[in-house]
């Protein structure tokens, strides 16, 4: 390789050895392998530096916009990355990072990933995947089973049939969710009488043909943003996504979306997709799904769920009950990437139709012939990884009772931490936790009794000095790198909905622990010690609100 | 680890061993690492079975469609994923394996791999991929600057603002050409006056806004397959994906193109994009960019270029000029896991105004926000993977003078395949290679004058016979598992434009030598040997038409 010669220099032969001759076992790069395979928590504790360093004075290392004209030693390559690259990462894996939905992963997906890479199938046709094809359409089979729960007929004669197709593996949760709306665009508007269908003649003469005069995709006002995306991509505008209000529970209303509905239609606006939310990004809430179904069913939308995050819920036979109706769902999105602990990169759509990915399919010369098993066919993605291996694998190796125990700690621990919470006097839970997910802040009990008797204006106030003091605590738990927890904005009904900031904690991390918890708080009360200006202009106003 | 217990049971306490206690050193799976890591060809040799299992046979070990309930081993589940997976699999990147655009990979991206899977990063949001986000901006910047060549100061003021895009970081080609037609969409039918742009208010409204009654793709009828999934997805329609003819080298006609614009436009269709293709996928020719850029100009479209697999080129200042043109596009699609020998999923996407991208911008209460740099807000996908990275490493590790010599010895390589094939009595070069792509068939000279001296309906019967013969042989030495060529189907002006099947090569391995190449050929003759019956019938109408 380049890096055993003298001087890096460019020749046909150094090239020719990077790809025949590995690293040697004393390389840098190999020792660094080993460190990370012996002990990977250890390796990110030693490498990442935990004090945050300001972006811009990162970007110092990546500003050079040319393409090297020397080469490195891959040794002296592998240090430059230690030092500028994984220094400044992110300890995503850490149990004391508790705000992002990504989680430790299992130790031995790290080497089956090395193989998937080395394999470097292309899962776009069976021509360069063979096994890995029949391979991914299982995954999808496990996965649909997971969620609709077919007979073993059902999926002998539909998961590897040339012709249907399950469901897609994508690169995440929002090409999955756009797959679904795709196909449920495609299918309301489909080929009838001389109208070739719109994926021929496009949404201008679907509409037309139709008589509409608009669609739209209804979703909670919770939904996640990527379906604002989706709109866009489609054709269909962001303001054909109609957002319905939730309940005190971030839960959507269903006489208000079949009131919404009623008004659309009445204005030849097609409602063609509802999505109903099974874990919320923002507070981890799921959507009474079965309500959804019946609205859905009544009006012939298409019912989409986006479960990206708490589909994973469905491997506990103790908690699957949460998402009870998901089997009613036309499409679900399921990010493997999240609790099901694969690496990133893993989403998956699932159909309970196999017919329903007909309106998207599409066919070359050279590839996706018709009647080829090529997965190509029924993706919006081309070229695409192996990934699907790390999934079947882990499902093996976890199994559904595994994950069934990794979903119930998660629900468990944040059970705890909740109880923790409203045990303090002087925190807030916001938002209680229906899976993993819950929301507080620091309110201290005097300071929540001025909130509650204030007038409207002082108590706008009073909590934007709380919104100002949560966003600081954030930021500096996050710069100071012992812990992290993420925030967002909610609109409490409990406080007149005025725009709180809350702290949001994700407890998928099977290694956070109780005492974990109860330090990442007592953190927070440390770093309000180092804010006594702010703390006083809030104690100054609780002062004057609870003297009247 | 699970597999360390006498029996694969499930406990908590044994996942969470799973996810702290690594794989022992004497396990399966990091014995299995490390054969691979100590030399990679030689274990796929070993674990890949050359002759071909008919797919019916493969699909058997994966037709279980519950997900397990009861737990494996590591090492088991290892031996099974290399048995029944691994041993299937296609060996993408063996020397004599010429039909993929997937080649051999640089030894030390497999360790930088697991590298970048261990870290696990997130690179929506700063958040939770910090430096990994600078970084990508600047390989999107090195790209960028290959292509358009400007200078210090562009970079510098763009590469790193928060509110502009050099581009975007894709799956691959086809997210890669989705976004650029995406942003030509929304940029063509942009907010104006009461209207609020196609992204808000949807293709209907845009539609009847600009008083259009249609919208046009224009592309040469080589274009790649994504692109009337492209047409779909957005709203445009496949037929709004309009083919222009090629000329005898495969390349656009620009006159072609001018007429059929000024014919879309007299009947109110807008033709908002134009697409060059810089290497197109069957035969590898590159469309005369600098004259589309000029009619492209002059009709105000945007101008985009698929270089998804010649882009690479452009790394040699040998060969660039074959691209001349490629600068003056408004936006270029680059795939990296293709001639940049990255691992499969590192589409790129970049444009030439670092404004372009507006027009898909988005954001949301809790990442995305306004002024932020998350890379999320200018990307179709949402989670993604640190792919970059590998990007980043290969360029620094081999540089652009390493790219520089693979490029050339590949377009070489093909120059002395095509030479080869010109001198067989026995086969005929059907595209010449103008970068490392080329077809052939089989063809003897006898044959070559009955084909040319034959009467219309016999000359179509006697090719028909001549592309069984292919079909037969490409299948049989896929089967074999020696050697791979691909195969698609022309219409050569040569053979009055017939629907001829042919081989199809890609010399991108830089470990296939010119012996292989031989073999190749000479395996083929031995193959042809093994269908007497269908020679037989080729033969017998070469000596009717002959005789004649």
């Amino acid at each position: 390789m380049i890096s055993e010669q003298k001087t890096a220099n460019v020749s046909l032969e150094s090239l020719l050895r990077i790809f025949t001759v590995p690293e040697g076992p004393d390389s840098t790069l190999t020792q660094i392998e080993e460190e990370l395979s012996r002990n990977l928590n250890k390796f990110l504790r030693e490498h990442i530096v935990a004090e945050e360093k300001p972006l811009r004075d990162i970007e110092k290392d990546f500003s050079y916009a040319s393409i090297p004209e020397q080469p490195e030693f891959v040794s002296d390559h592998t240090q430059h990355l230690l030092d500028k690259l994984v220094s400044q990462s992110v300890h995503t894996s850490a149990p004391s990072f508790i705000g992002h939905m990504t989680s430790a992963l299992p130790y031995f997906l790290m080497p089956l990933s090395k193989i998937m890479i080395a394999l470097n199938q292309n899962l776009v046709k069976i021509e360069t995947s063979k096994a890995f094809t029949p391979l991914e359409r299982q995954v999808l089979g496990m996965l649909h089973r997971l969620i609709y729960q077919k007979d073993d007929g059902f999926y002998s004669q539909w998961m590897h049939s040339a012709n249907h197709s399950l469901g897609a593996f994508c690169s995440g949760g929002t090409i999955a969710n756009i797959t679904a709306l795709w196909v449920a665009r495609n299918n309301a508007l489909k080929a009838d009488g001389d109208f070739a269908g719109v994926e021929k003649e496009g949404l201008f003469r679907a509409m037309q043909h139709y008589n509409y005069d608009g669609l739209a995709i209804l979703v909670s006002e919770r939904g996640h943003y990527s379906l604002k995306k989706a709109a866009d991509v489609l054709g269909i505008g962001q303001q054909g996504l109609v957002p319905i209000k939730t309940d005190v529970n971030n839960r959507i209303c269903p006489v208000d979306l079949q009131n919404k509905i009623t008004e659309l239609k009445a204005k030849r606006i097609k409602p063609f997709a509802v999505i109903g939310v099974a874990g919320t990004t923002e507070t981890g809430n799921i959507d009474p799904l079965a309500d959804i179904a019946r609205v859905c069913q009544k009006e012939q939308c298409h019912f989409h769920v986006d479960a990206a995050w708490g589909g994973a819920t469905l491997m506990s036979n103790n908690y699957r009950s949460l998402l009870s109706g998901v089997e009613l769902a036309d499409s679900v999105t399921i990010d493997a990437h999240k609790q099901l602990y694969i690496p990133m990169g893993a989403g998956m759509v699932l159909f309970k139709d196999p017919n329903s990915m007909k309106s998207i399919e599409h066919h070359a010369q050279y590839i996706l012939r018709r009647g080829s098993k090529d997965l190509g066919s029924h993706t919006l993605e081309g070229s695409r990884s192996g990934m699907a291996m790390l999934v079947y694998a882990a499902m093996h190796i976890i199994s559904r009772p595994g994950y069934e125990l990794l979903i119930d700690q998660s629900i468990e621990k944040a059970r705890y931490f909740a109880d923790l919470i409203e045990q303090q006097p002087d925190f807030e839970l916001v938002s209680k936790p229906e899976l993993c997910l819950l929301t507080y802040r620091y309110l201290p009990a005097h300071v929540r009794v001025a909130l509650e008797k204030a007038d409207p204006a002082r108590q706008e106030l009073l909590n934007e000095l709380l919104n100002e003091l949560t966003k600081f605590v954030q930021k500096r738990q996050r710069e100071t790198g012992l812990s992290f927890v993420s925030r967002t904005r909610l609109n409490p009904a409990r406080w007149n909905n005025l725009n709180t900031i809350v702290f949001r904690v994700v407890l998928a991390n099977p290694l956070t622990t109780c005492d974990i918890l109860q330090s990442v708080l007592e953190e927070q009360r440390q770093i309000i010690l180092s804010a006594p200006k702010l703390m006083g202009r809030i104690e100054a106003l609780t002062k004057e609100i609870n003297a009247n």
